[in-house]
């Protein structure tokens, strides 16, 4: 970049995509935050709501303007659903990219969406424009996307886990369970009972086993790599820590092959997925902080059955981190900048 | 009992299954506390090892004596794997009757056992004669045994999860999954790195994947429920908690049942067995203390994957708490006798 | 008692104390559960919202209702600050016994009670009457208290750290210093910010330096006990547990005296209060669940200062323990009835 | 330092110093890793044991050997105490430098050190050449300094807390009380029961109270700021959390002064201790993984006694960041070179 600069819009800040945004833009080379935007926040410093950033992070918090997000090159929404999909048209025509981390612009169908979501899309026009920002599958499409739906946290990390299978054509389709669990920060800066510590901590409970959003994000992106339908039994849990997704999936082979070799193949190139060694157990400190995906892949017992471990950062590959990363490759930066952060591990 | 106790023994009482057996003992209305052993600990007051005992439990470990512990009338092995099978014999044959709560006397083929626990079992004789002793399953014979063989925490909850539809002969027998999660005092009292709080606190693993000394227990178990051979994969993981087992299972349906009522009629008569209405989600800390199995069934998007949520706290209903089930069962107790604690939540 | 049983009613039974309270209620012989209200949640099962009483409590919330609740033979309040003198009233001239656990009527001059906590006192004519229930001072008072206020959860491990040293006059008054670390339960059950697990979880921080509500409630039972006026700095922090309040004192010896021979004077005959030997580091978990304060006294290198390390449950013996407590005191029980519980550990 | 490196070694890498030392020095821009020593796992690749450095640090632990080491630039010591003293001669005569982040030459009288660690000092002689390696004290003689004693956690925090008053001569110096929490690291990586999660998690326990290791060490530190005797009272408490002291310290004034202005003169030029605004309570977590000290000061009721809180990371500002930020003195860096790091929160 040689002095270029990015200069860096973000709406919604004060909550925990937000503050992640900021810890990795505060590091980044290429990056230079011009405005964060929050109405119930603004005029407040955003180090003194995230002390961590004091002394890294200047900006306060000012009411939404477009004109000032407008002049910025990249605009971020780390906004709850349904904000992102009021704002984009305006930024997207005005010259600004946008890089959207809720899930208005992740779900191809319409109707579908307006039915997990609850309600009517606001800009469905600007759906088909969108990509879906999971740059090991779309990023020749994100380097000159106008709009970037970031994917989901639960989505990256099970979509990561099973695509070499379902690219090679090799399981059985109708029956694809993924067992996920997340640490609570997944549910966001939100004041609410259930992920009270004094309710989380020391427990551990499946949620949503009916059904949860992120189910119809997942099998779209399955299903675009099989090239026809799949059935996704997909189970997510609460455990009790603050960071980390840990998907345990579990396909039917129906043909032979060296799994390992196949994962190992598949993302020889990319510098955020790690095949780990034969016979590992990821764990998911071990991407605390950093933008990776680890992946160890087991044929227990020597059976039919494989399972896939995959863990990510909620907060990192799972939604800020991953955002950078779409911003860099949009920008003609190697995936890389900015995100050579190594996990905080004890 | 009116005014009739129960002269107790417990073989190596400093383990977690050992504080939590004196907890429940102690509460207990017809348990008298004789003898508690510990080479390593002989002389020292149980209450200055666990000082949640203090003014509960005036016994002080002593030396292993067989006199002492033959003249109880039962005995507890709440010993590393191993000990149970060395010392059970005389007991047995003066007169003591035995719960073991290590795996030694669970699986009746020695040569798995011996290939799975890595040692040459000394006491091949008793393993036929050892009921298993999940009540559920075998309290008639738990009745009157000599030698019970308290099942281990995964198995109890797996197994209590997976059998009213393995019962009912409607599920696919070669595609099981047990994909469980246990807090870390599973692990035991023992000092080891792996389960220090600054490693496994704010962190999820898998680990086993490739083989888990309870897969053949469980196994053991649904194949004689199903009166033919099984196939699981089983995968265990440790979650960052103290206490708690939860097992999401997964199973193919092979023919139509109104799964809600097959395990409300399944568990109608037991006391520690709570199937929870349609739709809920059990966690692990409503059982927290208490010796309680609590399952949800669920079909997702109405497929034909049953996925059964059970929870136990590992320590009570999958240790020291069914141990003592099991002691009331064989002395003609009710199975709740001393086990009505509420469970402690938050 | 002999079959007599204490009707009870319960007011504002949702927050933690609420299903404390009951947790302890369905355990207690002579305790017959009655009325709880929530006027927010009456109809629904006390059991829905706290899975841990299935089976235990059969109770529905129902409609605050004075005449089921003066009905009672005693009725709680678990209720935020400022219900229970709205209440107190007319349930107290109807002939029922009221404890409140909220902190109305615990400080006697209505003005400082006032300026803490922010709001006009609806009944200060009953202020005067209300006994301080901490029964190791007032014990006597309970007996035949009409209306008991039950002590605040800091308030009761200070006061019983510090009460030795007070009442035998040697001790510097002016600079009594009060380190206090609390679990997060402490706070309630309310959706706020700060104490979500991704917020307070593996974190540490002091709050209300500068002022906390239970200041003034420890410095008026310091000062009766001390018969002048005492100097307290008190600073709480927030401990990333669910339960627990470790409390550090530190006072400065103005004569010499044999600090664990008088504590262990003190609390000779206290079923509660558990003087641990000279030399011991109680930790919050042996109390987790139980009615018990620990206390161990230390004089590091022989110095003027005393360092007090008191320990309870901030739910039960800082809470709803403490209220049964009082409970049995007022119905001529021992003490323990029904408080027998054994601290879960680990 | 344009294309200059410092070539570094690390002797004993396998414990939480070490892993955290390797996951700063792997993001400094001048840092080259030479070697990593530790005799029971040569051979083994550093990123094995901690999958966090997997394609950050290429190593491998080897056999201890002098000649690779005193080849280096810096070699850092982050071994159990007893280790350094038996090594640093050779290699300080060989040209290295040396920063010894265990406790081996920090306390400059011998016969109190050997009382307090119970060994005999095997290397006297370079005990007073040694530098105490707070940067904040003594920054001037840790640029020249061949050996550097690192200072200890509890030590840093403490000190940096309490050096303003001391230095201004503004306390009672008989009576200094430091209550600090430390998380579980602290206790390093070594297989002990206490630390388990199991044992520590959900609980609150005070240490030591009789004296510990670091008392002399901050005494020492405070005397000399002092320039008289001082008397302390150190109550170490573990925390239920990976990472992070807070250190509570109260002391007398006996002076006016406004205490906000003069922590802010005092650390105005500092780059790692952050003197927060008037009425804050620095949260650990704000400091987690940054090498960073925040501090707040608070007068309770306008009384005599201040309270200071100090909070760092124990394994950054506490040992492994500090030691880089003493490397970057002695070779001529910025102090913050390749410590900018943003903490992790949440």
């Amino acid at each position: 970049m040689t002095g270029k600069t990015i200069k860096i819009g973000i709406v919604g800040g004060t909550g925990y995509t937000g503050v992640e945004l900021l810890r990795l833009l505060a590091q980044h080379p290429a990056a230079e935050l011009r405005v964060i935007t929050s109405r119930k926040e603004a005029g407040m410093a955003v180090a003194e709501m995230f002390p961590n950033l004091r002394g890294k992070v200047a900006l306060k918090f000012s009411e939404p303007s477009a004109g000032a997000l407008t002049a910025c090159d990249v605009v971020f929404f780390a906004t709850p659903n349904g904000v992102a999909m009021e704002q984009a048209r305006p930024l997207c025509d005005g010259g600004a990219r946008v890089i959207d981390i809720s899930a208005d612009f992740r779900i191809k169908d319409v109707a579908l969406w307006e039915k997990w979501y609850g309600m009517k899309h606001a800009c469905p026009e600007l759906i088909a424009e969108a990509v879906y920002g999971l740059p090991e599958v779309h990023r020749d499409r994100i380097r000159n996307a106008r709009l970037v739906a970031n994917p989901g946290c639960y989505p990256t990390s099970v979509q990561l886990g099973f695509l070499p299978l379902i690219e090679a054509g090799i399981v059985d389709l109708d029956h694809l369970i993924a067992d996920a669990k997340s640490g609570v920060s997944g549910a966001g800066r939100k004041a609410e009972v259930p992920t009270l510590l004094a309710e989380a901590s020391d427990n551990f409970k499946a949620y949503g086993v009916a059904g949860h959003r992120h189910l119809p994000e997942i099998t779209q992106g399955l299903a675009q790599a099989a090239g026809k339908p799949v059935k996704l039994v997909f189970v997510p849990h609460l455990a009790p820590m603050i960071r980390g997704i840990h998907a345990t999936l579990y396909a039917r082979l129906t043909a032979e092959t060296d799994v390992q070799a196949l994962y190992e193949a598949r993302y020889a190139k990319e510098a955020f997925v790690d095949v780990m060694p034969a016979g590992s157990h990821p764990d998911t400190r071990s991407v605390r902080g950093a933008n990776c995906c680890r992946i160890a892949v087991h044929r227990p017992q020597g059976g039919d059955i494989v399972v896939v471990l995959s863990v990510i950062d909620n907060l990192v590959k799972g939604a800020a981190g991953q955002a950078v990363q779409n911003m860099n490759i949009m920008f003609g930066l190697p995936d890389a900048t900015g995100l050579e952060q190594v996990a905080l591990l004890p």
